[in-house]
């Protein structure tokens, strides 16, 4: 028989106890699972909901050993993560969802990259640099020419470790670490597929959805769903992504943001194996809710109908321009009088520029009414401090 | 300016720690709403996701009167609340939805009863009588006959201080309390509405909704979204909840069980001044989950649309007969695999015979179609022993 992971002597692990982690938690209250959270601060957005809550650092090898044991199944929310201790337990028998091996591979953009060539996935040209010195001579030899993007191999987080170099200048204050040297797509549209699968081999893929950005800050303002692409190109995305999750033979939510280019290729950008900003909408939006559905498919159960019963419109609720200190969130009442709004706050407490604070999501029937609001919902919240 | 009731200083209390109490919390994780709950049982479904979590009597006055010093807005989960308690928090300025004196209405069916009587509300003709032994004088006067209900004044819980009295021998059993005895309704239809009313007088209903009975147990067996019921007998279900709203100048949600008679007139049967079970649909089929809307309501903020995205039907998972223990809930995963399929663990531990330890949604575009789902639902899943 099947392990009962309801009301039994099961627990499961989350390693990153941030808004992710939070939002995972609602599902396993929901069926009542067992579930133990570490985050190495005291504060962290899942503290709560959690029946365990342990204070720790992620990449320190004997905190993530000493918590991985005490657990049956353990998934996380972030990758930054220590990977040989999940090696170590993954030895010892204990269920990993994102297998080490996948996260080893994600942890480093010059081996995710070169995995995806590996395996046939298209993908952006790129070359590798061990520091970003060796560029400049790259260029002089005329083995890279300007404009192309840089990433640093290791993480980094909210848009730093990625720079779009144009000309010599550019270069000069960036770290010099590994990193890769990337063709600059200009791109139609960036898309994103999420693909949930669970260790049976049961799969299944949300809509292709829409990362709309702001036409002149070239950030994302809204994710679409479904996206107002035509259907050969959604077709072609969603197979793309099934290959993804196929060749990481992974378990668990895998979401694969990818390019539309002019001439309609698409190519995979980068891969996070969890829930991800992108399927956001599915709260509302989705028969299956993304954090519910990665729940099923690391356990091993069911997974979830992936259809939408509605539109959906995400908007990232970000710390606006020159606020620094405790966070308010001026005219959310507004918000919420219109029309199928949902604001989600992630509980952080302190606010500054660009902080991810929240998200909102704007559900409709009619998907482009859907994205009016959405734009309303933009122009009257703010986030700012006190 | 009004408070900020996002990460803020501002504490929300909550009496009772049930599977209502855990369902709220979902929401105040939500909003970042610091939450308080006080409940007599150290393992209350909601003792997790809360901020602060109390156990203590919700009957002794001394209890509910210190845990309710400590917060700015007081709600109940329950009805069965030291009222006393409630009415001194009152007086000394902290809010508190459903009001001291809407509860103490609720709390006895008999005021309850004269309460619709004074309000010119339609409900079932009964009679008072301060004692059970009464009843057989009033019979031997001609002043009621058989078949009625009897009821007590005093709660009951899962259907005791209820009883179907079609002859002397059905009395003979009856506690000796106060209690009224009501005409029986032959009825076509159970049906409910909830409404939300906020201090400033949004109003907003949900859509009528059906309980389907079992054909023989007489137990309600699903509750279903739209009620399968002509547009007028909807109307007017809701304009006899709306006006008990007024009646009762409530704020939160108040659901409204009515019957539908033979001739199509509507009663009043009780209501709930608080999230309810007819509403359960709500959490995956409307645009605002009905405990997310009790919050709105409390909180003043602007009400959420009740609409319904999708149809819902609701099957209550009850014990299963001659199983005591440790709770398994057999079949879960053969469920979990069907269309639209949604289960709620409330997480208590053991299981008895009736005893409500979840439900389970069913969403699909067609309500036929989730009427069907739904029987196979309660065909396959069993809460039973280890």
């Amino acid at each position: 028989m099947s392990v009962n992971y309801f009301s039994s002597n099961f627990k499961l692990g989350i390693l990153g106890g941030g808004q992710l982690g939070k939002m995972m938690l609602y599902h396993t209250r929901k069926y009542d699972i067992y579930t133990c959270v570490l985050d190495p601060s005291k504060d962290a957005p899942a503290r709560l909901a959690c029946d365990e809550f342990t204070v720790g650092d992620l990449m320190d090898f004997d905190t993530v050993l000493e918590f991985g044991k005490q657990v049956d199944i353990l998934t996380i929310e972030i990758e930054n993560v220590n990977v040989d201790a999940l090696e170590t337990l993954e030895d010892e028998g204990i269920k990993i969802f994102p297998s080490s091996k996948t996260l080893r591979t994600i942890q480093n953009k010059a081996h995710q990259k070169l995995f995806y060539r590996d395996h046939n996935i298209p993908t952006a040209d790129f070359s590798r640099f061990a520091y970003t010195s060796e560029i400049e001579e790259a260029i002089e030899n005329g083995g890279l020419s300007y404009p192309f993007v840089w990433k640093s191999a290791r993480f980094g987080y909210d848009g730093t470790g990625v720079k779009i170099v144009k000309r010599y200048t550019d270069l000069i204050d960036l770290p010099n670490v590994e990193c890769i040297a990337e063709d600059l797509i200009r791109f139609k549209n960036e898309l994103a597929v999420i693909v949930a699968r669970n260790e049976k081999g049961d799969l299944k893929t949300y809509p292709v959805v829409e990362m709309e950005f702001h036409p002149e800050a070239n950030q994302v303002e809204y994710v679409i769903c479904p996206a107002r692409i035509p259907n050969e190109i959604a077709k072609k995305a969603e197979l793309v992504a099934l290959k993804t999750a196929a060749a990481f033979k992974h378990v668990g939510l895998l979401a694969v943001e990818m390019f539309q280019t002019q001439d309609n290729n698409i190519l995979v950008n980068e891969v996070a194996p969890r829930p991800h900003n992108s399927g956001h909408y599915s709260i509302e939006g989705s028969y299956t809710d993304q954090f519910e559905q990665h729940i099923r498919a690391i356990l091993g159960l069911p997974l979830g109908k992936t259809d939408s019963k509605v539109a959906g419109v995400m908007v990232n609720l970000v710390g606006a321009e020159n606020y620094n200190g405790n966070v308010v969130y001026k005219n959310i009442e507004n918000i919420l009088a219109m029309d199928g709004v949902t604001p989600h706050i992630y509980g952080k407490k302190q606010t500054r520029p660009f902080r991810k604070m929240g998200h909102v999501t704007i559900v409709n029937k009619d998907i482009n009414e859907a994205r009016k609001i959405a734009e309303k919902v933009k122009r009257t919240i703010e986030v700012i401090s006190e």
